[in-house]
């Protein structure tokens, strides 16, 4: 028998989910194709970023994850477009020929427009941006040690946070409890608690999906570690200076991004009808209209849910749709069905969502239980560590938390080199 | 009473354990420089390049080590040079004066005059060039797994260690069980167990610092994990696709250096006699001859044992100087004594030597006490352990060996991109 051959763009969660989920089936072999060797567990970034873990904390080798089954080859490679009129994928090694397709890159950060806003105000996406962001904001703190001029030290030690959703609350607040906590006794001139920390929102509030009480409850609990938030500031400049918000001027020597995302531009470069955020159109079983063999899933693709919104770029939504096309095309290929009109529709089951605020507080929102506190951050502790990929990093990161929440200590403090050319350094 | 100022220039083994002996001593202030945030464990650092351990598992902030003691200040910048006669260190951040001066800036690659060797053959000497030559040897296997051209694929799966010390010798035998134990099931494409790992040792013998009777117990066990020696060969060229022995030519993708070191070239320019090595030439209580006020210790200085031998580039002998210079001061300044003709003279307590030879077998020499294979192993992990720096490294290394231990797994298995420019990239 000819074996059908899936292949899967991407090794996030759609991607391992599907894979996992083809795993061992006869008559199916797998191709998952991803830029990077890891899967990366990207709710915890801000925690490698903010130096609270280390990269093998929260990212594994995506052929460790799934060594175990024959049926999957796992490539490092670059797609760089879709031909799905020949099925067929173009890589940066070659191309690969497919019966189905699940396509799911991802997003990246979406600077409205000004794409040299990137540069002073790096986004959080992948491992190489965390390990930026945590040179930044370590750094920021070394200069503001060396200096003698008042006005620049406190323009290092100001930080401005762009954007006031999960991703910047939870690195706001994170910055916030370092200079608190971490950092009081290691320097001589600067007193790190007078750090400035700064949430800047377009909107009327922050954590914008979460109630009118959670994001007044986050917002007080984020002025009590040293951090403001600027609701109704809409930024019109980045510099390597500082931000201004029309008039106003922040001098800000660490700026970072946690605002837009757009979807890969993997559906642009092949063509296919996108929403405005570059999203790709999906029938229910998220399926392109003119491909029943093509789907698309994760944050890549519009997807309405039952309101009619399009559901959200959040893990829970890719994992289930990972694990949905797993389950669709092991069926699908196992008896042979070419009617793609009798799949049953992807529903995705709503299992709230949540946001820390630093050590020990987060707030929690599952269908009527909202919880705000010691008790969400607890049930956010437990339901991240589940969802960790390998017992390894499970363990560890456990181990990692509890200490450093005894001795608030971030073990991960390293500021690794800037210059990739290292060979030319001496001392 | 006007306090001492004592600057350590290096916060390695010797600044360290100089540090410590100073702090909180009465009348004396202490201000350490480093160019990184860090202290590096240096001889675990071959683990982190062979993805055993995180970086953060062997390196730890300096500011954290030492921010007990409030008569330390740290300094994160680069010394250009010093000025003994004026006693005053010149630094990327401006001068600074001092009455006392330790300087131990450690060493770095030597490549015998051929400084173009190195963008092809990493040294091992900080955690940037772990990184890098975890990556090549990681993307090797990559590469390897995607292309379909045998000759390449054999190239791809070549590994040159140039020298045979105990480092090469570690670096070795960790590619050579990743190689034959971790990366087993993971790729379709090719069979990672055919991987040739090559040592090249211009010497007669590898691990020349050993017996004759450990360095052929070496290269046997070398040997069963896929471990070519090659002995007496001089390495006469190196380029992108491998390395020249004379007339002979091994094809190969991926080379690493652990040949050569020569000292830090803060001695040559500051103008100190040096040894050919670029050591500086010290008296008995590691001074320099014309400024008793000035130290220099560890890998930067050439001080001579009991048989009139200088002193080797070991963490113990470090260790040991950095203590001894601690003890040395703090007295010095307590007493108020300006004679240094009263200095008791350093001397080398030997405590032996050691290498490992990946997992669970090791070589190891203490005076009399000759030990290979497992006892020497167990040997190697408690001495290492016991002087890993901060209860969290120990505690997590800990973890981390017996978790790969029993399941051969390296957990920090990651390749993190290759481009500074990170934000170019686009899925």
């Amino acid at each position: 028998m000819q074996k059908k051959h899936v292949v899967i763009i991407g090794a996030g969660f759609v991607g391992l989910n599907c894979a996992k989920g083809l795993a061992d089936v006869v008559g199916v072999k797998v191709t998952i194709v991803d830029r990077q060797n890891h899967h990366l567990f990207q709710p915890l970034l801000y925690q490698v970023a903010m130096a609270g873990l280390s990269a093998a904390d929260i990212a594994a080798p995506i052929r460790g994850i799934l060594s175990g089954s024959r049926n999957i080859t796992v490539l490092q490679t670059t797609v760089t477009r879709v031909d799905a009129q020949a099925k067929c994928v173009h890589t940066d090694n070659g191309e690969i020929d497919f019966d189905y397709l699940v396509v799911a890159a991802g997003a990246k950060h979406s600077y409205f427009g000004k794409p040299e806003w990137e540069q002073f105000a790096p986004g959080l996406k992948n491992l190489a941006q965390a390990a930026e962001i945590r040179r930044r904001v370590l750094l920021a703190f070394e200069e503001a040690e060396k200096t003698s001029d008042p006005v620049r030290q406190k323009q290092l030690l100001t930080f401005v946070i762009i954007g006031g959703g999960p991703t910047g609350v939870e690195l706001a607040g994170a910055i916030g409890e370092m200079s608190r906590f971490t950092l009081t006794r290691d320097f001589r001139n600067i007193d790190p608690r007078l750090a400035r920390i700064i949430i800047v929102e377009g909107a009327s509030r922050i954590l914008a999906p979460f109630t009118e009480q959670h994001a007044a409850y986050a917002t007080r609990a984020l002025e009590q570690i040293g951090v403001q938030v600027w609701t109704g500031s809409i930024v019109t400049g980045i510099d390597r200076g500082g931000v201004d918000i029309g008039k106003e001027r922040i001098q800000a020597a660490t700026v970072l991004w946690a605002a837009g995302v757009q979807a890969s531009s993997l559906s642009a470069k092949s063509g296919w009808p996108m929403d405005r955020l570059g999203r790709a159109m999906v029938e229910a079983d998220l399926s392109l209209a003119d491909y029943p063999f093509v789907f698309v899933a994760g944050d890549m693709a519009h997807c309405c849910g039952e309101n009619g919104e399009p559901l959200p770029g959040l893990a829970p939504v890719a994992m289930q749709q990972g694990h949905y096309l797993g389950l669709l095309l092991k069926d699908e290929i196992k008896v042979k069905r070419n009617d793609a009109g009798l799949r049953r529709p992807f529903q995705y089951q709503d299992k709230g969502q949540m946001a820390t605020i630093g050590r020990s507080l987060a707030v929690l929102q599952m269908g009527k239980l909202h919880l705000t506190g010691v008790l969400a951050w607890l049930g956010w502790i437990v339901v991240h560590i589940f969802y960790l990929t390998g017992f390894r990093n499970r363990f560890f990161v456990l181990f990692s938390w509890g200490w450093s929440y005894l001795n608030f200590k971030r073990g991960a403090r390293l500021i690794v080199g800037r210059k990739w050319r290292f060979w030319q350094g001496d001392r």
